[in-house]
């Protein structure tokens, strides 16, 4: 927690003004007198963006930092998923050191909140989830970290791993995941009964992985609105991917649209190019909170990834062809408060009384922010210039 | 033209070696001595890639280095066309200077050719193409460019065009352009024989635009086949975009891959995110050439682009879900050979004897390069450094 005098900002739409930064909160903005005796940032005109928040990531498994990894992995989900874990078993992947490499990178282009799913199952039990609590410690200062305690591998399939799973929230992961009921577990009442009662047991929220497209997601789907209605978790459930809502079929995907808006469920989306996605625009019109993720950087399952949300903004925006100036704000906003409000941060944005999480960005507008992705950007935590140009400082 | 010896490149694949430039081509490699008197460029280990080829951009109207323009247009790609009609007479797009500024960038992240559609129509006439003519002269020691006479705002639905399209090839356009020839011209034979009949009078090649979805699409495409057949063109037609191979009906997707290949027609992809798109592997299996292009940069369509044709394989990579590393390598191939078969490049690539137009890119393998995009590139044309770090040297 720091102070922090800076000049010079725009606020998107509003003439540059100076901020003052007291123990790490906004105190005031708007035609300050530089305050002597705090460090002095110079906004020379950067835009003014509250911290990107990456809802869905795994911080555990990158491989950045480690050689390339030569990739010829099958086509499958279920490929990839034994894939990586037989090769966990060689190749030199501490959760730990890995998931401080790929936290220092996005806090490096201005994330400030990470969600990171971890896998917890019957090989690596709760390491995982022990390696990135250390490194939620340790980087404390420059980024927030929650976690999700993650059945990968499945749950019922895989007996042992609920208990796991409850070890992993004793441990201090804050939500309980999950994974495909019917393609993956094979059992889908089993598998969401599983997890909702460790999330009502805890008190927890959820976020589920679900892959399962057309009508097999759909009904997966209506099985976790059923229980979120069931158990009173509006705004505590997550949706992630969501691929079913990019099916054709309009007279399943609008009521589906109208119930995750009823029970309060937020979808998160990484824009997949190459699978149906849900539509942002359509979702956030009907009331649905839609966030966003990087997903996994650079792992076994796939070599793309940098961690930088903006370019998750960007490439969410030409999923969604997201054109209009209006519409790069949807895809920005994905990024940060809808991320925010999923997460359930508290003080978080650009007003007074916020946390002084931001970045400060060479754009004209937030449009150009997000289509260009400048490097040019100063990242602010709590006070503290943590990162420039897309390098973190020491 | 220049002298060059370079020291410590990796060809992809293969173990460091140097090279040597003479007069602008790669004359020597191997473990060569450092020659006296000429450049020494160290390689310190960088990846040797050839030169990124640019398939399909519109250098006469990004508006790179103007203020940013609020994008308030329609969704429709009639809407964009008058749009952009109506834009151009109040900002200050020069073609001159807007496609010097857009391949001035583009070389500084390596792409060394460029194959640009430019406006012809019966309101700027062929300004557009002499003022790309004028930066091509301008640019010749840094990008080489190949213009098509492009019909954007439609042939035959704007009386006069032709005319102006066979002046733009008196003048030193290349290829003959084409749109939609029912979606635009609505009146496809029509087009196709004015297009076609151009280009035989005049020995050129064809490229045509063709957003046609569906059955629609595949109407045009089988014109645009037979059309290439009758007149011996094999390897002299791309048809861009083309939207319709992107359809779910395999049925009628497979017979027309098969008669593209058959008949020697090229693909040029972006890659597009939001629509859907040639299978560019299917296609590649099939003996159908693919290249690739950024389009447009940062112009009234758009406000996304940076002209880096690695950031564009990499985005044909996740539209194709390309994530193992042989197939990241097709998608380098789109932006590089596939590109300059197209474009009929002559000494094109990385073998002795070929013009000194490489990159030198800070990754481990062709998968790295692709999925990360480093900045850390130097960019060689003809034998000179051009270009640092995507920075362009004066």
């Amino acid at each position: 927690m720091a102070d922090l005098f800076v000049s010079n900002v725009r606020p998107p739409g509003g003439p540059e003004t100076n901020l003052l930064v007291r123990d790490g909160r906004i105190v005031a903005s708007g035609n300050l007198p530089a305050e002597p005796g705090i460090p002095h940032l110079l906004g020379e005109g950067r835009i003014l963006l509250p911290g990107l928040v990456d809802s869905h990531t795994h911080l555990d498994k990158s491989l950045l930092g480690l050689p390339w990894y030569r990739n010829e992995v099958g086509p499958r989900l279920i490929d990839k998923i034994e894939n990586e874990r037989s090769v966990r078993r060689t190749l030199p992947i501490d959760p730990r050191q890995q998931s401080e490499r790929h936290a220092r990178l996005a806090a490096s282009h201005g994330v400030t909140h990470i969600r990171s799913h971890v896998d917890v199952d019957t090989e690596v039990g709760v390491a995982g989830i022990e390696g990135v609590l250390a490194t939620r410690s340790e980087l404390a200062g420059i980024i927030g970290i929650d976690l999700v305690a993650f059945p990968q591998s499945g749950l019922l399939i895989r007996p042992g791993t609920l208990a796991l799973l409850e070890e992993a929230l004793r441990l201090g992961a804050e939500t309980v995941g999950g994974l495909d009921p019917c393609a993956i577990d094979r059992d889908p009442k089993g598998h969401l009964d599983a997890v909702f009662g460790l999330a009502e047991r805890f008190g927890r929220g959820v976020d589920i992985h679900l892959h399962e497209p057309g009508e097999m997601g759909a009904f997966s789907m209506e099985l976790i609105i059923e229980r979120t209605r069931a158990l009173g978790m509006r705004g505590r459930v997550v949706i992630s991917h969501a691929f079913c809502l990019g099916m054709p079929d309009q007279a399943v995907v609008d009521p589906l649209i109208a119930a995750l808006a009823d029970a309060g469920v937020a979808i998160c989306t990484t824009g997949s190019p190459s699978r149906p996605v849900p539509a942002v625009k359509r979702l956030m019109d009907a009331g649905v909170t839609v966030c966003a993720g990087n997903d996994g950087i650079r792992d076994t399952w796939s070599p793309y990834g940098n961690a930088d949300m903006l370019e998750r903004a960007m490439l969410i925006g030409l999923r969604n062809n997201l054109r209009c100036d209006d519409e790069l704000q949807l895809a920005l906003a994905t990024c940060t408060t809808e991320g925010a409000r999923t997460l359930g941060l508290q003080g978080y944005g650009t007003d007074t009384g916020c946390f002084a999480d931001f970045i400060l960005v060479a754009a004209e507008t937030i449009a150009e922010a997000v289509a260009q992705r400048p490097n040019d950007r100063l990242v602010v935590r709590r006070g503290r210039l943590i990162a420039k140009g897309g390098s973190g400082l020491s």
